[in-house]
């Protein structure tokens, strides 16, 4: 949406009638509900759902708007969120040594199909300092191997709390992040990991898919927890491989899988279309 | 939905507050929206949307929550339908030679994975009579060959008549329907066109598809309309090919296609999930 | 290949000369080689290939041609094996509750796209009888729960050596083999498991998978091993999933993948298309 | 293959012992065959065949090899290929105003997934420019608009001529080549449509798509002959769309799909695993 708007994300207790009084509250202000996403989980009793509104032609102010809502979100016991539109997500990237996931970040970027403002580009190798200062982007090396781990993180919380960073994107940074670094931006780091998941946990899964003979590979992106590569997962990409495929080739074909698959994530996440419940990811994709 | 229920089809022009009132018509009199997909279509004005509700906790008796909807659904100067769960759509399925599809609806229907009650059996050839038989199904051999190609379809049309046919699937049937005859069923007529449409319209498409060279054949199940395989796309399936495959390769490969397309695009229409947009079809698919 | 003809698999130390010399012996006794499949692994310095050839033209008898490889065959170190065609592999499918992979191996048996003669079927619960009798083969009701299993499993191989079965395909067979059971056969044992392999190994895959939170399930054709879920790969499936889904929309979408996966798992082995080299499956895909 | 060797295609009459005769002149001179893809045609009677050869330990020349190998191939009346390994193939690029297609043969040059040499960008705008010169590439404006098409082309061949250009990718490339052009430099011209060929030939494919409603959207890479849109397609990708996706939306899926083919598509190009046959093309992917 490039008009003005809101786009209003809420998770309660399925209830009746939720529906009909949030867009009744949207209605009875002029607002112009564009698009409504919502799930019923039967299973588990919960609401989930998205609406994207216009609000140009509001009767009220857009404060007036998201403060008036807090009765209605408390009563039906949710939590909810408002984003305003435009909107560009203030965005870190981190990477280690290859720059193919960083790269399609800033080719999309660039593009318009990423609404994000990036902030700057961290690295515990120097390998991608060159593709960041072409884009113009500043390039943070820091170290962070053995018992430069715990001052390595803390350089990176301070740039990041410097930057207002919102959200953290691992572009196949290949360090295990601290629990309470995971915990701290709980939903707001999001991962790419080089195998279908949860197949090929851990270390060199394309190693790991070329030895278990498996006939499609994969990549996955899902928000970090402290828990390796168990966090809810926001899309999956596979590519079809067959017994000739070396492990390289693996790299190779897997390449494409990573740059799609971080690349729809981001997306999701920064047009605010996905709900992490739990274990899992709640996504309205487009 | 296996509770008693009802599902609300509507196109109208679009305007602020339709689902505002919809859902609010619903939850006043205590309906319970279980499901709500709506499209609002910017380029064309256009608002489409399905609301699937759970009616027995309703204050009304369904007959008077339909009829009471009346007066809302003009002012928004809109088409409607409105179908009451649990349901079967009572369906012909018409066929010449090959039985793989037909063999897929039966399937399929048997697992419950389509709501249909298959009235009868239709074919211009006896091929599929022992398949229809087997399932306990009526099977009807009509002469529609040249000349009697208007009685034939006289006989057809009192056969659908008699059985209150809803829904007609051409199941691989290798005629080309009267135009009277689409136009009578129109909306209520699926084929399955052994391509991806519209590459390769007309007879042969294998055939054509070898010699083109293609490297995915596929499969399109769509409305039929009065232009050969110009209807209404609701589902398409490929599938890898290489220039190693013959076109018997093609037709083997291609029955895949063809039965999840055909089998996807029924279980679609039957859960009332298309709304027809002149040459387009809306798919809120599942 | 319908003429009458010969496959030849191979699989040796890799060494340079290998497809002259096998093709150079076909040439010399006039058969006439018309497909060639090979991979020169270089990670393991193997050598693996597949010949097919007709042989109506040929200046020796079949048996001749074939005896007379074996010094070939002993120089190259290799382990090889010839098939006459045209060949139908006599098959046993050993099934528990559910017929969707059952029925799928019969309709395409019927349609010629998998040359196998259907011994029998074998169920530990009688749910696929009905199935089977209305195709016309016998089918065997074995107990194998709790202490019966040694004495069931008995009485299975006791038919299968009776029935001079070669190939044994589990379709949705719910039982755990026997070590030597899967010993013996080794090889001869294709199953049909429910998920993406390695991923949700053993019970109630889907359930898993939906509770993961995963974006596409998928199922694994391979060969078994005395290690659960861990034999060659032969074919993999998947389909996109989304949040919406419930287990039960998993299994229904899932079967598509199991039919798909065990009929091209079949369809390669009984072809001919599959060398096993260890941990992986080498397939020469058609 | 990193070592030196050489890539033998061939195309000829199907007749009995090609492959012995052909491996057999390999392994008498000691060059070692490290794969080897052949399809015997049967409904045109005739083959091809890619043969991918070691040859530091042969006992002759490369020179010797490949000019003793004439008498055979005359034999064979064959049409036949030697590329010397390892290669790179001198391409030059053409562009109109986006870029994605270029940037992705850049990147994926720099990741030595292509073995091209870039010898420059020809715009018939000057919309690329920025992307050429950063990659520290020459780029060619060219006026080829109305009156100055002849002009426009008499430049263009210079340059190709100049730089001893051997393939000619047209990297969304918005103008119509002159027929002599086609001709002059058939099988050297490799074309991304961001169409499913044959589907939507010409202009504005995604619109064309979006009119008419399908459901899976895809791309074309393809040779370039005089015929607009149908030269022999190398490779095809396609994306599933819905009914909410607006022609914008498919413009920005398509770039993946347009990415994906033409990338696929040099590679098979420059590796020799494509052989056109009329207007088909036989590509042994990897």
């Amino acid at each position: 949406m490039s008009r003005e708007g809101l786009i209003l994300k809420l998770t309660c207790p399925d209830q009746p009638g939720i529906v009909a009084k949030v867009a009744g509250y949207i209605a009875e202000h002029q607002g112009n509900l564009v698009e409504l996403n919502q799930f019923s989980d039967s299973l588990n009793a919960k609401f989930f759902a998205r609406f994207e509104i216009e609000t140009p032609g509001m009767t009220v102010s857009v404060d007036e708007f998201i403060s008036g809502f807090g009765a209605m979100g408390d009563a039906f016991m949710a939590t909810w969120h408002f984003r305003r539109l435009p909107y560009k997500m203030r965005t870190a990237v981190m990477v280690t040594k290859t720059d193919h996931c960083l790269n399609e970040i800033l080719w999309r970027t660039g593009l318009g199909e990423l609404p994000v403002e990036i902030t700057s580009i961290i690295g515990n190798r120097d390998n991608c300092r060159e593709v960041a200062e072409k884009a113009g982007l500043s390039f943070h090396l820091i170290d962070m191997d053995g018992d430069n781990k715990e001052s390595g993180f803390g350089e990176i919380r301070k740039i990041l709390e410097e930057q207002q960073v919102e959200l953290i994107v691992l572009a196949r940074f290949m360090q295990i992040l601290p629990d309470d670094f995971c915990a701290d931006y709980s939903g707001r780091i999001i991962n790419i990991h080089h195998s279908f998941l949860p197949a090929f946990i851990g270390a060199s899964p394309y190693k790991q898919a070329h030895e278990r003979g498996v006939k499609l590979i994969g990549a996955t992106c899902h928000y970090v927890t402290s828990e390796l590569d168990a966090g809810p997962i926001i899309e999956q990409e596979v590519e079809r491989v067959q017994h000739f495929h070396a492990p390289s080739d693996l790299v190779r074909l897997g390449r494409n899988c990573e740059r799609n698959a971080i690349a729809k994530g981001i997306r999701y996440h920064v047009h605010d279309r996905t709900i992490i419940d739990g274990k899992r990811a709640i996504v309205f994709s487009d």
